[in-house]
């Protein structure tokens, strides 16, 4: 029996039986209704049927299924409904809004699961030979629209990639492992672990997400600060594209021209199957410190960040909260996070004798990794550089807290959706002498346009995943709904912070991909000479544009596609059309 | 007036009055003839004479001048022929050989300096327009080939980059540089240490390659081990190319699809001219420690690098010598180094008794930068490493020698040739398990090409440059030449080594670029799909094929087009025809 791992649920986050827990979390709510003005407590709940959802009607291409049918196992080839509806879309705001309106116009025809790299090499030449859109799936993680369908006039398959999941070889003298992409964060973890190692890859979508998911998007694990961004991780790639396998060299660097290594990662499905790649792992580390501070204001926050770097004092993983976030955190915290209701209070009447009194106070997460002498050495360090900062170190609960939750946060979206709520995040990244500038007037965009819908707004930002020139900068934000205008009134506000981070000199994202929600800025973060580009590669190398098409490559209204895919008036006319 | 730095001399390596001075290194020659087994002392001294070199009839199109004229200074525009021979080649084996031969059939007609990427692009879209070919040139230090004009039938234009040389901004709290490309390495670190920055890259070409020369090859530098090759340092770039201009982001990290910036580093020169790069600078280090240690045999020294590595405790440089690139290292050294002539009997045996007698010993140079404590620490880590594994540290002085010289190099190679010597260097990366198999194996090919030819041979190898997974290998060879088959001879061992490394799963250069040296390999080293990428990339930015044509790209037969243009008897030929 192959292996093959549980689906997420289709109108949410998580596994079925796996959900948001509000005893787990008793503050959030009444948080949530505090700031979001929201009167009721009561709403209805939602039984998720599968029956009331419109699929497109499938197209099937005979020959192309006949000749799939010839080579693969009956369990690797299916038109099932859920199976359908699980590949409709990734688990973006205006995905798990489309499907809990019933609409699906995202679904693939056909869903298949190779199970080595030749079985997806027969599917790509058959798919080219018979002019059939292939979407590569991972985890379904996605929450910038790469998964969906954006082409209804050819047969459309999703070619999910779970079964490829082994590690196949680790090589402890070199620091690599070769991988096949299909295998997700826990069962790799796991594997890496037998060998004493780990690719220190750890992303919020852990849980649900694959390697090839990571590398075809350009993802960021929590611990990027020591470990790098999976781009960094790559030593060598196979994808599988119409023309063949592109496979580069098992070398730490090279100067053999343009490096093509870089064309696979980042590729978003457009350009072909990525189905193995060689990653430098790590000796699992001596040690681990997970800490937790407050710091009296953002910017000391920043100004500590920023000290760390310069004084080569990199933690693994930092999160500094702002004001925002950080109540929101603290709203988060299970009742059981390392100390007593008296001892939380005493502990308050402290921090507000330091000055610490919320709401400027700011939430910074930490993590030391590495050798036990060095992490001690660079802990010490680092609270030295914020204290100076007036930071005051929480109780070692902030930390297990933290990392006891770390994979809850997605589930939020699904609670608050089933309470009208609309939430989402934006995240981008620029250098250190911008970050201020761009925090300030984002946040404040992002709050005028939520007003401007009329209900009130709710945003905040973390700064993490820090480098020698600049952070990441991870806005949350979260509205109550507009009856019968939800989508545009989220496309609305989408909108403004993406504009923002472009007029602002930032990128479109730091590591959730283009997809079709940043793919209206794509050309002014790369240049029309860069989009050019990428339009010759895909054009050299997926010639029928079968693979993953409508991403990377702007049409000539990338803007109003995107909306036209977004609203579920909109949809249901596509669907007829 | 505008800046105008000297150009390097065209008949060797350095300036005109900068030669090899045997008298700083007393023991060279008498090392030199004992291993390539030369029997004579007396070689005639040359006399370079421009009159006797033959170049190409100039193709001169007459409306592309005219434009030229129309907008750049009559300084900026020549087909001096001087200038002409200067700009012919790089400075290979290959590239020398056929000058001091007398033939330049890779000069290009005419050579501009622009001033400024508005006249880039307009010389660019000039050419574009009329067909012609654009070579960019920047120090001209390259020894793969990159340089030399593979197309007769169409006009030939030399972009001589290095008036734009000012380091335009520097944003000291991000720790970036925008910097014009065309800077030579000395100029750039002078601009930058006026902020109290480094770029940190010094290649052992650092005298006389530009930025633009190092972003378009993919060069390391020293000290890679600490900042990184030039890929790294790379934030953002503009490109000019006969589309336009290819720019990116000023963002440390983005997930904006495919990264359009790894298209320009690397590009060799065939898609567009690099213009201007952001880079990632640092703050100039408070302490740098440069020390030598002789290990008791090589593979010792290689388990010191990977423990090191292993252990967090990484050199900005470390460069080990195998036992034979350890006697020419000291062979190379000068006469006041640091200790008197007894003295260094004395040290040699007290080595001897440490069971460290030549010519088993290899020396290893390392250095340590960054914050003094920081320093002190790692130094004292790292020294714990290498006597664990046999080391014996040796006096300042020989830190101190290689500061001295480390630029000297390759002026070797001039002084050799004036005596009928060939010397040329071939260098790979490769995973730390196949370091020492692919060392191995490639110079014991190395030996026996060079044999086959009926002289004595003389290898050696340095590992360079470590990474997590691994290092670079750097050969060196040298040997008698054979009369009137000089050429043939040295392609046969040049062949043989770049096989080596792509038989072993190497990789066909790690920082010196493809060329037309290496670009027989590139289809293995690459896959064959990746060329095809790459072709499509050229497409659709230099669809004219007017940028640095004949490189990236193999011929159906680039291994016949590579010994072609090597033979100085058919370069006549193919002057003529």
């Amino acid at each position: 029996m192959a292996y093959n791992p549980r689906h997420m649920k289709w109108w949410g986050w998580g596994y079925e039986d796996v959900e948001f827990r509000a005893s787990r979390h008793p503050d959030f709510w009444p948080f949530a209704r505090s700031v979001l003005d929201i009167e009721s407590d009561e709403f209805p709940r939602h039984e998720w049927n599968l029956e009331s959802i419109e699929l497109p009607e499938g197209h099937v291409d005979e020959p192309f299924v006949a000749k799939l049918r010839a080579c693969l196992a009956p369990g690797q080839i299916t038109s099932d409904t859920k199976e359908r509806v699980t590949h409709a879309y990734g688990k973006g705001f205006r995905d798990l809004f489309r499907l809990r309106h019933g609409i699906a116009i995202g679904a693939p025809d056909l869903i298949v699961y190779p199970e080595s790299e030749h079985e997806v090499s027969l599917t790509v030449r058959a798919a080219a030979e018979r002019d059939i859109v292939l979407i590569p799936f991972g985890g379904g993680s996605n929450i910038a629209g790469c998964l969906e369908r954006m082409d209804s006039r050819r047969m459309c398959v999703s070619l999910d990639m779970r079964r490829l999941r082994r590690v196949l070889s680790v090589d402890k003298r070199s620091f690599t492992a070769q991988i096949e992409a299909g295998v997700f964060g826990p069962d790799l973890e796991e594997q890496l672990a037998a060998h004493g190692m780990t690719l220190g890859h750890f992303p919020d979508s852990f849980l649900h997400s694959t390697l090839g998911g990571w590398i075809a998007t350009r993802s960021a694990g929590m611990q990027s600060d020591k470990y790098g961004k999976i781009e960094d991780m790559v030593i060598a790639v196979r994808m599988v594209t119409p023309e063949g396998v592109l496979e580069t060299r098992v070398v730490p660097k090279s100067s053999n021209g343009i490096d093509v290594k870089h064309l696979c990662i980042g590729s978003e499905g457009t350009l072909g199957i990525i189905t193995e790649a060689k990653m430098r792992v790590h000796a699992i580390p001596e040690s681990r410190q997970v800490r937790g501070y407050l710091f009296p204001e953002f910017e000391g926050g920043i100004e500590a960040m920023h000290a760390c770097m310069s004084n080569e004092c990199m933690p693994a993983m930092v999160r500094l909260n702002d004001p925002d976030k950080t109540a929101l955190s603290l709203a988060f915290r299970p009742p059981s996070s390392g100390f007593t209701k008296i001892a939380s209070k005493l502990y308050k009447t402290y921090l507000r004798a330091k000055g610490l009194a919320q709401p400027r106070a700011c939430l910074m997460l930490t993590a030391f990794e590495g050798r036990q002498a060095g992490v001690s050495r660079q802990l010490q360090r680092a609270e030295a550089i914020y204290k100076k900062r007036g930071a005051v170190g929480l109780p070692a609960g902030a930390g297990k807290s933290f990392e006891a939750t770390k994979y809850d946060f997605p589930h939020i979206r699904d609670f608050l959706l089933d309470r009208d709520v609309t939430t989402d995040v934006s995240e981008t990244a620029t250098v250190w002498s911008n970050i201020v500038p761009l925090y300030r007037d984002t946040i404040a965009f992002l709050r005028a346009e939520i007003s401007n819908s009329g209900v009130r707004p709710w945003a905040g930002c973390h700064i993490s995943h820090t480098y020698q020139c600049g952070a990441s900068l991870y806005f949350t934000f979260g509205f109550r709904q507009q009856p019968g205008n939800e989508m545009e009134q989220y496309l609305q506000v989408k909108r403004a912070v993406q504009q923002s981070f472009i007029d602002h000199g930032a990128t479109l994202s730091h590591h959730h991909a283009v997809g079709t929600e940043h793919l209206p800025w794509l050309a002014a973060d790369i240049s029309p000479v860069g989009v050019q580009a990428v339009s010759a590669i895909k054009q050299g190398l997926d010639p029928g544009n079968i693979m993953n098409p409508g991403r990377l490559l702007p049409s000539s209204s990338p803007f109003e596609d995107w909306r036209a895919l977004s609203s579920p008036s909109r949809d249901r006319e596509r669907v007829k059309s």
